[in-house]
């Protein structure tokens, strides 16, 4: 059997490194299990911004520019919307809304989730495996200064501007993991994708036996870091490592994650961090992990790959 | 205080008699009262086809091709629907959805339809009343040689080719009227609109207190013939009227009424009826009753004024 690799994605850094994976693995070797706290019911849809940026992006329809939705995308419909007195701050293209659509209709039949997606993500084109952390809700709250806010209402509509206090995951002690997350035994790797830690990486961690799962399975597990010169490559991870009180900078990060992981794949701009990493028992390797193109994004799952490799190699002999 | 005309009305031919009702009276005189029962749910929305064509006439905005859905409309939703395996038999433009997805979120959220639709036309620049015919639902189940389907799969889905053998109003019996069906004390004229007799019409007859109303009331009440030298101007009226075991013809239509309107308007390729239909206890008027374009409405519109007026004064003479 192939080497097994589990990725642990959230959104746009995610779907980068998930894309990567998938254009390097043979398609029936990557699992992408992705993180739905970030979901929300808006407009009486069932919107799952992770899933489908993650889906989007392994089917080639994602749009460029954004990282999120679809590519060659209209807003008809958000006009039309707009124009009716209907909420827009959430921003839903045509294409996009299609799915949105089609997936609400589904899981009000009583499908799950997972079951949707799966079918959803063949009929895009995707041909490695997209799982969401749980076919039940979990929820991100966040605890700001201007009190608890659902996510996305921190995220989106207030532009992650109150400083966040604390970040919790509503129902997720009720939720069951998908099985993959728990099946960990026979994987070859684990990889932490460059998503925020907090909001994309942490609620897949919260789903009750995951993290016994990921403490059991001699797979090496390495996360890729989201933060390269002290800065988040694109949403809000810098600003909650400053705000809840760690680092902003790869070492807030690889400390954030060190209880569980095995190594961390750092940024050739942060070289300088390594020794500080190795020091906190992590194997540390040191690469160019900005994914622009296509092609970098290959080569940074190359080297992914080669690091969980010679984790598992120095694993057997240890 | 001015003549209030009450109209009933269903999906395009009725749309277009109130538009040009609209144009004529004054915006506080008129009411139209619109058939639910062709309402449904579709990919998880609320579709109210009847009273959007009316809005969207009294609006401006329809599309002036179809008659239903608006003008300049998208597809891109539709399109990428399909795309995923979604069900698109029946066509939702992009600009259109968005008055689905916003009824359907406020319905959900506990609103009536009539204060939904009231805001929804509002904000389209409908300045003339119109109502549901009731908050609750009522179903329109057509009986056909293939079992009996619910509207909407015989009307769209299915095109109208079933045999039909009756037709119910599923929930009728349990509906509450909106008050202005209920209220007709002070009405100067009801008018009836040409709208499909069987569907359209009998549903707003069918819900409780509508008939009693009606035939409480001294206003007078007319129709305008949904048939025209044998045939409908539009939709299936002609093939029901043959299939329930009526006269195709404006005269079947007049029987079909005759027990509750006072005047029958008659178009004038169809003059050679007006002696049947006077022997029926009914006044007719003749007319042409074609609206090709908004001057036509609007004189098919006066023309029904006269005859309300004409009906007003005979009755208080006789």
């Amino acid at each position: 059997m192939t080497r097994q690799i589990l990725a642990l994605a959230g959104g746009v850094g995610g779907a980068k490194l998930a894309l990567g994976l998938a254009g390097t693995l043979p398609h029936d070797a990557l699992t992408v299990a992705v993180n739905t706290a970030d979901d929300f019911e808006h407009l009486g849809l069932s919107i799952c911004p992770d899933l489908d940026t993650v889906m989007y992006t392994l089917a080639g329809v994602a749009n460029p520019e954004t990282g999120w939705g679809r590519r060659d995308e209209t807003w008809t419909v958000m006009e039309a919307l707009g124009q009716i007195g209907g909420e827009t701050w959430f921003r839903l293209g045509d294409k996009d809304l299609a799915t949105h659509i089609e997936r609400t209709r589904r899981l009000r039949g009583g499908e799950s989730l997972s079951s949707v997606m799966r079918d959803l993500a063949a009929r895009l084109g995707v041909k490695s495996a997209m799982v969401p952390m749980s076919d039940d809700r979990v929820r991100t709250m966040v605890t700001t200064d201007q009190g608890e806010l659902a996510f996305q209402d921190w995220f989106v509509r207030l532009r992650c501007e109150p400083v966040v206090k604390s970040v919790r995951f509503a129902g997720a002690d009720k939720a069951k993991a998908h099985p993959t997350l728990l099946d960990t035994a026979d994987l070859g790797g684990i990889v932490v994708c460059p998503s925020n830690p907090f909001v994309s990486v942490a609620p897949i961690l919260a789903v009750p036996g995951v993290q016994a799962a990921l403490a059991k399975t001699r797979a090496p597990k390495i996360a890729v870091t989201p933060i390269v010169g002290g800065q988040a490559i694109k949403g809000p991870a810098a600003k909650m490592l400053a705000e809840l009180g760690h680092d902003v900078s790869a070492l807030g990060v690889a400390r954030y994650y060190k209880e569980w992981v095995d190594g961390f794949m750092l940024d050739a701009q942060d070289a300088s961090l390594a020794r500080d990493i190795e020091a906190l028992g992590l194997k540390v390797k040191v690469a160019d992990t900005m994914m622009r193109n296509d092609a970098d994004k290959r080569r940074v799952a190359r080297d992914v790959l080669d690091f969980v490799d010679d984790l598992a190699v120095s694993g057997r002999h240890s």
